[in-house]
């Protein structure tokens, strides 16, 4: 590293910044912002064995530190703001950036930031930075976290910490008062929240189709025809799960679209509230696809490898050994496997392109008319596909009684009932009269305005 | 949501901003300002009636609330814009910020911006935030749209809507005066524009050899062979006809650049512009190459689901009992077709890795000298690849007259005219001299300077 | 394109801009700049014969521009840099902007801003712009690289060409004095450095499994058995290479953390450096499960492939007319390979998941706490997952005699060291008793402080 950030005779127009604490964040911190043109003095407990820290900076006492700069950032854990109290004549007046993290949700009563504030009442408590970690500080902001929530009372404290931030490269985004600290704090500390609910689903669709088709398949064999053929939970039964609950998930995707629509037809306006489930449903549609397009992906994997199958490679010399002369050639089957698995093969790689637009940097690129035509018309086609793959898989089984053992019907049943719902419905909405009165709610319309316009009823 | 972004006694620096309209976007929009500290006072037809507005948000009529505010945001549609007349004293000399979209391109003479502007010609328009989305406002710039174009005849009205925007976190792009306001207005129209002739190029390919295989394997084995084998258009005819033009669309990816190469030596220049058609195709290479890699996944899905096809499964009986003793194990086919398979293969996850590093977030993270080098040296090495897999498959099969069915070749030797004539070109342009031409006329060196040095030609 | 930029009367308040050089870049960056709201000059060497230039600018010579602007931003090759002398008395005081890039590394013993500044003493030189395309200003930052690189030693001077990169949408880094200009320039010009090593191990395993399997399989076979099976290079060597490497691959990356975790138990504290392989080691673990997932890629493709090659089609169909009446029907083989093929899916299926999760764009979208969950705790499920996979293969084949063709082991045994010595220790490391050391060291506890708290030892 050639860089000298600080010249020979440092222009007096530099800032000085002060950090408190020399661990990790703090170096990283440091070594940033001398590199921007700050000068930075750190405060430490044992300012002459704080370890190594950025070349050209300055190490003191906190009190001494936090004299010299109007910026002081405590790089610390809240463990240790004891201390602050015998620094709080020096902050006084002061802006002070609280950038720390707790190691869990619900530790302390209240957020560090205002605890810190309760701490020196006479400081400008502002929270920032504790989305931003060492590791992207270091290695330079190419392709690391940049954005920076902030929060804080005082209007200059913050927009001292904003432009600080912005020299910095990140870019900063105003969360309102200190009181939003908390959920700035827990920010860093979320996991998957917008996951958890379509993981639930998955997990439970995935069981109980599981023990379903254990019945049904291996319990079934086992009991009726005295067979052992345990074995096939591993792929036979694996490739019946997946897909059945891919595209289960992809019509949850599309259905409370749906339904979202049929109740603004019903109420005739766009400016009332869905019912909560309504919207924490549509929020996490983008998940249920994702989910779906990896269940896809594994019933794609598994079908190409049905015929590495030690299984499959038995029966098919043992089929042939058995059968000489009997294999007749079946035009419409051959017709029918095929349709079924182009029309398979077309709908996954819709599925892929539907995964590829969801990517941040893809959906970004795209304008929101283009975001809306790949997700709506190529996210339904993408349902008819795979409804059909599904449907040409049944084909005249439905009707066969041997199908419905023990009087329960195959799986590919049960899962086709909801995307056929969400099909019809959705080809009801396209029709012409509906779409254009749905249409004219969309663009504010109000069946029963105040003043009494508009009253006809739009659905019977 | 524990936010609350007024405090008790919000400070007096704090701005005042009016929103016209309570609609979806006034409401996202006024909650985000107020979560980033301004006070916002809505303007509405109906102060008293119109919904839930975000908590600490004033509401008025359109008359008081104008009078209180520097900046009026107006998040009206056009179609109701005759009210802003009556408004107009109140508006003289404040910057009114137009955010509206049409729902169609083209729907009136002028944009929504000028026809505000000519409205109410005291006041400063600038067109902005058109390209949000109130979604987006509402869940966090993490992953949305946050690009701004920003359009007006006043800098002084522009620079103050570009400090409201970069304090909301979006990210400004200034695109001049009003008059092209038009062209910001049709951004979130646009749909794929830059795909158009790439799909266009990909569905011409495609009915093209569609047809043309179906008549020399389908429609020949109908009329010479009397066979009905018209189930192969499923899956087989498919699969000729996605390779094939796979691997056209690959080639047409690198045809324009070597065409650029040889009309630069040609001039002996850089400076003289291409000709419009070749400027437009060197454009939409990345669409081109993105269509060419989706037929060849779907040329991989359909090449490993060969095995588990019903027809095939049939053959595989069938013949095996036929020819029981004829088979001799014959090497060279081993060689050449597992040769076919690997270069294949390899090619395709070239491909793969092509597509990756063509997704904006990785793009932007190369170098452009490592982009160059992946876009160029390894798209290169993928054409060869591809051709060469597609060489494997012919093999021996160019000299052999029974392969030209009614006189005509077979589909993939009519693919290996492009690509063969690219690979050759490619080839030349690397050899030392003319490589050494090419770069000094990149670098700016120029055949016939108007001092006449350099006049020697280059090429014959 | 109907932009106007400058409208009629352009007003007083907008600042012209200088630029030196009308090739591609310096005419891309005033029509950016025009665009914006600026006035730009140009500065050429001959100001009545220079092309094309975009609408709204004027042209001069260098002494006349250079004399109206403060700012002059230099879009000249450093070979043309000599007429910048003659200039230098209109320049005194002037911000001059550096834009340049060399063609290689190491041409020239100084950077080109700091020869710029020796060559015009009485400027301010900044160096920015440099990684900025001509392609990516005309054509908007949508998804173009919007990272500019500043540095200079004046600080003034890099306030205004910050202001002046950020008006055009671009995104400010910055980087120190000009002392740090060789880094900027040297930006553009790399090529992958941090994938040097990973691809050195992969191309470095890959040649010495590929040897040593031709030795095991090929040569072994022609040499003991006479048999010609060198057609099994092609597919069945790759497909016995590429997992091994993968798995190996897979491995290294998650053995730098396990080693680290190691040191930092021993040392009793985070505070000390790691030693510089270890360090850079661990700065590569993303490069290195990238190419690992590639090369799992590959061996997921060859294994599909299996049942269509030539080899094998001609295998089932000799071994089905001999093995007539032989074959029996094996439960715990079923078994056996059904799953050694399910762990093996699910492995890459996690695999996919990992290297989606590394696209910048989707790892910046994730939290802290989310990205080393998905990095560390699914990333040792897929490394379990695969190995399970490897020693599913191997099965009891561990034992037999015959296996040990030459009394060398084969490939599989020998990739599974690595993977399982990193599977045990991380095994280790999550014990409870481990487990919570290993945390406290993190949280900046120390076992040997100064004042000698905390010295009991953690393992023995």
């Amino acid at each position: 590293m050639s860089l000298r950030p600080l010249g020979m005779e440092p222009p007096p127009e530099r800032e000085l910044l002060c950090i408190f604490g020399t661990g990790d964040l703090g170096r990283s911190l440091g070594q940033r912002l001398l590199q921007t043109g700050y000068r930075v003095v750190y405060g430490s407990r044992r300012p002459h064995s704080c370890g190594p820290l950025p070349p050209g900076a300055q190490v003191m006492s906190h009190t001494e530190a936090a004299q010299l700069a109007a910026v002081v950032i405590v790089c610390v854990h809240r463990e240790h703001y004891d201390f602050m109290e015998e620094v709080a004549p020096q902050l006084k007046g002061k802006v002070l950036v609280d950038v720390s993290n707790n190691s869990k949700k619900g530790l302390y009563p209240e957020s560090n930031a205002e605890f810190l504030q309760s701490l020196i009442p006479a400081a400008s408590v502002v929270k920032a930075f504790n989305t931003v970690s060492a590791w992207s500080l270091q290695n330079g902001p190419s392709d690391a976290h940049r954005q920076v929530f902030l929060c804080g009372d005082k209007a200059e404290a913050k927009q001292a910490v904003r432009e600080l931030a912005t020299r910095l490269g990140l870019s900063v985004l105003d969360r309102g008062s200190l009181s939003a600290a908390r959920e700035v704090e827990d920010f860093p500390l979320q996991l998957f929240p917008e996951w958890r609910l379509p993981l639930c689903i998955a997990t439970g669709l995935t069981a109980f189709f599981f023990f379903y088709l254990l019945i049904r398949d291996v319990i079934y064999a086992y009991v009726e025809q005295d067979k052992d053929i345990s074995f096939r939970i591993m792929v036979s039964l694996a490739n019946k799960v997946f897909p059945i609950v891919s595209l289960i998930m992809l019509s949850l995707c599309y259905l409370p679209g749906v339904m979202a629509a049929i109740l603004q037809l019903y109420r005739g306006t766009k400016y009332r509230r869905f019912p909560d489930w309504l919207d924490h449903w549509m929020l996490c549609r983008k998940q249920l696809g994702l989910l779906a397009l990896g269940f896809a992906f594994l019933h794609v994997l598994y079908t190409l490898l049905i015929p590495i199958r030690y299984y499959v490679r038995y029966k098919v010399t043992a089929h042939t050994v058995i059968s000489k002369q009997t294999a007749v050639f079946d035009t419409t089957s051959a017709w029918r496997t095929d349709s079924y698995f182009s029309v398979g093969i077309l709908g996954f790689a819709l599925y892929v392109l539907l995964g590829i637009t969801s990517l941040p940097s893809v959906s970004n690129a795209l304008s929101w008319r283009e975001f809306s035509f790949v997700q709506s018309k190529l996210g339904h086609l993408t349902l008819l596909l795979c409804t059909l793959h599904t449907y040409l898989y049944g084909w005249n089984k439905f009707l066969r009684p041997s199908t419905y053992k023990w009087c329960t019907p195959p799986g590919y049943m049960l899962c086709l009932v909801v995307p056929s719902v969400v099909l019809v419905l959705k080809l009801l909405m396209v029709l012409p009269c509906v779409d254009r009165s749905l249409g004219r709610i969309r663009q504010g319309w109000e069946r029963t305005g105040p003043e009494g316009e508009g009253t006809k009823p739009l659905m019977a």
